[in-house]
């Protein structure tokens, strides 16, 4: 049986994080709730509990959403380079706690901590460029047929954005996301995996220094939360758009949900790669590609190589080199110097494998 | 001593594009003039005369751009999808008369008679081009800083464009210039090279046919002409924008007299090509590039080849298969079947060379 | 009862578009056929009897793939500039048949003749508009983090697209699908509106044409049929995009069918559109438009004006000329000089309104 | 006469940005030299001096241009989001020196303190549109007529840049050109206004502390002068652009000089603006507008409105409304709060108004 001490005191990052032994899991309106069921948030390197988290009901969604429609038209008026200031000092901010919030990652997650910490810097990156969009998103003036007429495009926001993000990459997908949301005009909330909420949370409190110092209160909010949070996300006509990263099988099933009510997707599912290696190629630099491409995330990415497809005249010479390589790979705690092979997310994963 | 009689009744083709024996080298308002210097156009493959032209004077330049300047209003304000219908037309109206000015090219340029016929190619092709940019040649809008504010970019015309072109292409460069001239809203006063005037004469005939059907009769005008025209239009403050193709030296002093003005300069001047071929090279693939690049309109090309770098284990293989290549080539009347090298343009250029 | 006998002889422009009293239905792989239901043509201001179309199967509607597949890499890897060429003879075409053509619309579908010529002109512009595109739709060349390195976007065909068009606009949106799927390198299979089986036969002889002479006889393929072709397109996955203009009902199934298949979909529904006139209005522009927007194609377009919102100052006035200026409508026989109202398009619409 | 005591210790900030009483202006290859004239930066709002610049000679601007030369390829080669973090972290180095350089502007050129703390923020601005444009710059890869091909486009670094700025601006032009010219991948060259030294030591002082963290030491340079240094600038065969501000007539010489070398010029000129003010303008609006207009930078900016057109029916009440408003603007020592219209910038300029 598992203990049930939480070792949240075990790891000094998570208080800077603002994180606590009980989290509330749903964030609007500047305030934090949380009256839904209660998720405990493993380490999966020791499957030892580190924290708890009070997940959003229906009702705490739909006042999501009520105090975004509320601010929608504030945030949609702010000029362009207004938005993308916001959204630079949203990346100093995540530049200033990026080792904390990488070992967040990496300990609620699994991955190896360069992951973590390559996690955040993607965040940071599409911050920086959505800065530089915040002035160039453009329209366009085109020639009409008519004289002294001329047609011009200009891009307004679509309002809100539901983004429901899977455990493999506990905060880029949100960021990348967000960003983008954001830099255009529109609100954004959030439902991550039920197993890394207090990446999410740490990510959502980071995101609020910075919205806060803009009167902003609603414009990216959380909502934690299971199957029902994001079924009422899924199915709600306020949301134009849903952005959805997880198995293609409930990708089909929301693609399907939001073009009954005529609304849009983004859709990010599963992957299916493989490497070829011809008998002219540098087998060295093959190696090296393969290798970070089969055990990278322990093997959890959408692009994670599944098959290689090797020239019988290689065959041999590069299987022993894939062999030699795999033996000098230190798997154990992702969070330990040296350690390339983290643990798989949860045991319902280690079983399937 | 040359012969003087006219050889004009030799090419049936030239009646079919408008020509006489004695013809005007001005248009504008509907009108042809010319009151300059006579010039004989020579056929520079048995160096006899082939017709006459009366140039343009200083005070035909003037009426020149008067005239344009009197119609400029209407055409800069006429709608971009209007002016890409006329562009359109010009071009069908250079697809009917194609063989015949591919022959003529051929005939004065003494180029070979495929290549006259892909110069009109390129004048039809930049046509079509032209045509698509009529819908699309647009401006941008832009988030401002202020809020309820945007930034918009429009491109207006600029009004008079100046083309002086070199004899070596006849057409195709001043089409590149008037195609894109004309979409844009801008007028255009083109002075062609003194040894191909008929040239020139003939093309502006078939834009004329296009111009008067819609009731534009100096959007596109023509001054055959000297150094006097030439220099005058260089200098001459109501034509913002100078293109002119021809020799660095000259180039560089339009450059200079343009800048002075505060205008602005195309310049297509000389090449200086060479290619390298390394010791894995397609040798076969390699040889046909090198003769063409050397033979093509008699190395009168700016990006005719001038030099060969040949690595030292395919030097006597290459120079070998150069020098077989270049026994096969048959040189003569370019108008001829099977004709790849014609003559140099002009006696000079045999001298020089 | 009506009629039955054919008036197909009436219409010598019928004959001038390759039609017959009897016609078949399905075109791919440069052959004509239909062995499914017979549908009559009928000429909605009277009633009578045109022409007959012997419609698809869904094994026809196999066939039309199955010829497109094979096909399609060749087309796929046709250059963009050859395509443009295509594409712009087939423009060239319609320009040719546009009289007989926009007669056979206002004839089958019951517009004024002025609109069944506009909307001909309209799949001539958007073939001039796609000839320009073959030239300068672009991917993008974008910096890279990696030294040495750079990143290349570059845009492929699709391959197949579905096109179920309406009857209200029998040709002008199956050509602004078909230019632009074309000139990206895409085969298009068009379903028609089982009403207007002749505008669409005539069409796609028109474009065979052209195709014929470039020796491609699958690039676009016709299917009339029911609602088992529709259906059976709706559902292929070789067919990575719809394209459906109709009911917002219909519209919205096929989102749904599509979006199950992870394919993609170009929805064009209804509408539902309305006029506000302030106190200040120029109330004779007001007028004009207003009148155009509810009697042009008999009410029957999406961009149909529904409802008038007059200020109160202005309601009498305004009521007064709207009811003056309808007074003047000549309503009638569509393809008679002068008329401005012809029929609604079928019995079933007179019904319903 | 003039006192010669220097100020310098009456403003610490001038100390926070590195300056001292006696300055060397040029800097190259992570070092600061200068064996020039001796300039003596004057405070024009009481004539007393501030500090000493040793200025270059023609010789350190060939160091430079050495320097430069021999860091170029690094530089180009640099990766383009690399470069947008190097120029992002400028933008912050200006963020964190914002105050001081602001006073310093208003100090050495005149200008009110918003005004100078306006023109740091310019700067800051460009940083962050500049770093944006580091993944977004962008060539095409256009379609070929050839099968199997298709064209590239991509833009690479031109090399030196020259920046020639005027003392009304004495960094924000500096700071377009040079955040510009950096995220292309270009060096560039600075020569400030010889009566704005400090400004631009106190600049080059504050982006030295980022490029020499990323290695960088003559990527961005400058070179306090004269005319001599100027002019061995424009005549600079290894300097492909140079963006000039200031006077039409330098300007025009500039062009010229630099045309004869078949380089490009960026030209910032004189301009000459008017208000017309119709009969229904809304006067308050209109009056603010002509206010901030005429009196900003007290009249010395480019932009300055120098005549105002007045409807008959507004004029006299317009006139009444200005000259009220120009008794209500305090004028004076432009650091000192409540000032809004500071001293001309040189004793010159108060002879020539």
């Amino acid at each position: 049986m598992e203990s049930t001490k939480l070792t949240f005191n075990e790891y000094p990052f998570l208080k800077e994080l603002g994180l606590h032994e009980n989290n509330l899991g749903v964030y609007h309106s500047g305030t934090w709730s949380g009256s839904g069921e209660e998720a405990v948030s493993l380490n999966p390197a020791n499957n030892k509990p580190i924290a708890k988290i009070k997940m959003g009901t229906k009702a705490e969604y739909e006042a999501c959403i009520k105090a975004m429609e509320a601010e929608k038209i504030k945030w949609m008026k702010t000029p362009g380079p207004i938005r993308g200031e916001v959204i630079r000092q949203i990346g100093e901010a995540f530049r200033r706690k990026k080792e904390a919030l990488g070992l967040l990652i990496s300990l609620e997650m699994g991955k190896i901590k360069s992951e973590g910490l390559g996690e955040v810097q993607e965040y940071i990156d599409i911050c920086d460029f959505a800065t530089g969009l915040s002035r160039t998103l453009e329209g366009k003036v085109l020639p009409s047929e008519r004289p002294g007429h001329f047609m011009m495009e200009q891009w307004n926001p679509l309002g809100l954005v539901g983004c429901i993000t899977a455990f493999n990459f506990p905060i880029a997908v949100a960021g990348w996301n967000a960003a983008i949301a954001l830099i255009c005009g529109d609100l954004m909330i959030w439902k991550p995996s039920p197993t890394t909420n207090l990446c999410a949370i740490a990510t959502q409190k980071i995101i609020n220094e910075v919205l806060d110092k803009f009167g902003f209160k609603s414009v990216h909010t959380l909502c934690c939360g299971g199957v029902d949070v994001g079924t009422a996300m899924v199915n709600d006509k306020r949301i134009p758009l849903i952005s959805f990263t997880g198995s293609t099988a409930v990708g089909q099933k929301i693609a399907v949900d939001v073009a009954k009510r005529f609304g849009r997707t983004i859709l990010e599912l599963g992957g299916n790669n493989a490497a070829v290696i011809m008998e002219d190629a540098d087998l060295d630099l093959a190696l090296k590609a393969c290798v970070f491409a089969c055990v990278g995330t322990a093997g959890q990415r959408c692009t994670t190589m599944r098959r290689i497809f090797l020239h019988e005249s290689v065959y041999d010479k590069f299987v022993e080199k894939m062999v030699a390589a795999y033996k000098t790979i230190q798997s154990g705690n992702p969070l330990q110097e040296g350690v390339l092979l983290g643990p798989l997310h949860t045991k319902d994963a280690v079983r399937q494998y």
